[in-house]
């Protein structure tokens, strides 16, 4: 047993899906949350900028005594996992490698043809492809990158004509292509699914990454034995690198949690 | 006379807006652009990370040797010009108070009634309202940040379905409101004129504030007696923090110039 928190980070409120499904699957664990809203979005940064400020961040969460970290963003996940494996000894995970072996047990399918969804920067780094390419059998990828998402998230934007009007645009490589399955590869699209849905039917099997980081590192903390007690209530907080965004409004509504503000906490990491 | 460029700086494409008003009156000089494109977008980052990014940028010009500087960027203009102007001597000039000066000067209006249109940290920064209201009597002003814009003018799409939407959204606070001028308060907004145009109509009279700045800096460089020469025909270099990004793209399509590639170098000013 391990009652230490896990540490969560994302470039904003887009970490939120997965934290959202990390305390579904994990109430005991206690979680803190960083989001680097000073530094939003990662999306277009360069590789070398990414790295650096995940190791910041990674570096911080470490500094509060997480017993494993989860990168709850696609593109610091596709741009700096590796490096801050290098870096840091602790247990640190990302979202592509969950989702991929999920789906490489769960395939059903004889042929499988996956859409990808995601930042430029991780679009570019061509990491999902070679992923799904390496770990599964005939499969064809389709990759998108959509870089006004998580703005328009970030802005609370996820249901209105704009947004319609952008899931349309960013959707079109998709459309009668028969995908079986469609990877949201950054944290923040989640909140854009039922538009997603209606442009692309109900055919198509969504993917939110954050139910595969849930269920593995479920998996892990019990198999390494690091779980919280059964007993404990999980309790999360938040800290967040720059507190003039709409974090709070929209991670409010996403976690259904109007208490969020109090446990928000403004800190400087550079 | 002073040969020496003129320095200007964004946080990435919107300021070449700027650069091409002051081209356009100021054939003779050299200018040097910087576009902090790794740190894009400023919008919605905090004073303290604008100044801290403004000084850099600025620092670099000075180290590039240039007689004048133009913060081509609403939102560095809102939050760091002041403080610019405390830590260097050079010569420094945002958007804001060339356009709010011209606005004062031509006013024929008995009662004036503006829209001012920025991202979200120049709106909070309440500059455009302030100094409206120092300068302009009998003025009444309504502002609306505009967060996605500037992300969405970075990655091309001014015309398509998206833009069309999200103008129609940010402009719904004036409609029916009957203004006389909008001002496009951040330097990416010009890109979407005519889609700002069909929203508002003939009557509004739209303000580019780099017009207003390139009409300044020709009274400022000729009373100074620091314009370059007459026969000299002025040259452009852009220096870029981070170069995976749509600037040369956008820019290309703004300033109609194919070489433009070739006089884009990275740099790095951390």
């Amino acid at each position: 047993m391990d009652r230490r928190p896990i540490g969560i980070f994302d470039s904003g409120v887009g970490g939120m899906t997965v934290l959202a499904e990390i305390k579904r699957h994990l109430p005991n664990e206690d979680l803190i949350y960083l989001g680097d809203t000073k530094n939003f979005p990662y999306g277009d940064k360069s590789r070398e900028t990414i790295i650096k400020l995940a190791t910041k961040c990674a570096g911080f969460l470490i500094s509060q005594d997480v017993k494993a970290i989860v990168i709850a963003c696609g593109t610091a996940t596709s741009q700096a996992l590796d490096e801050l494996k290098k870096i840091y000894r602790i247990p640190i995970e990302g979202i592509i490698s969950p989702t991929v072996q999920d789906i490489k047990k769960n395939r059903k399918e004889e042929k499988i043809k996956i859409g990808v969804i995601a930042t430029e920067g991780t679009i570019k780094s061509n990491k999902w492809e070679e992923e799904l390419n390496n770990e599964i059998e005939n499969v064809e990828v389709i990759s998108k990158s959509c870089p006004l998402l998580a703005p328009m998230a970030e802005q609370g934007w996820t249901s209105n004509n704009v947004a319609k009007e952008a899931i349309r645009e960013y959707m079109k490589p998709f459309i009668n292509k028969k995908i079986d399955k469609i990877i949201l590869g950054c944290t923040h699209y989640p909140l854009f699914k039922e538009l997603i849905r209606q442009e692309l039917g109900n055919e198509v099997d969504i993917i939110n990454t954050g139910e595969k980081v849930a269920n593995y590192l479920q998996k892990y903390l019990l198999s390494a034995g690091i779980e919280n007690a059964k007993e404990h209530i999980g309790e999360s907080i938040y800290y967040l690198t720059d507190t003039e965004c709409n974090f709070i409004q929209v991670a409010e509504r996403l976690l259904q949690d109007e208490t969020l503000k109090s446990k928000i906490e403004k800190i400087n990491i550079e």
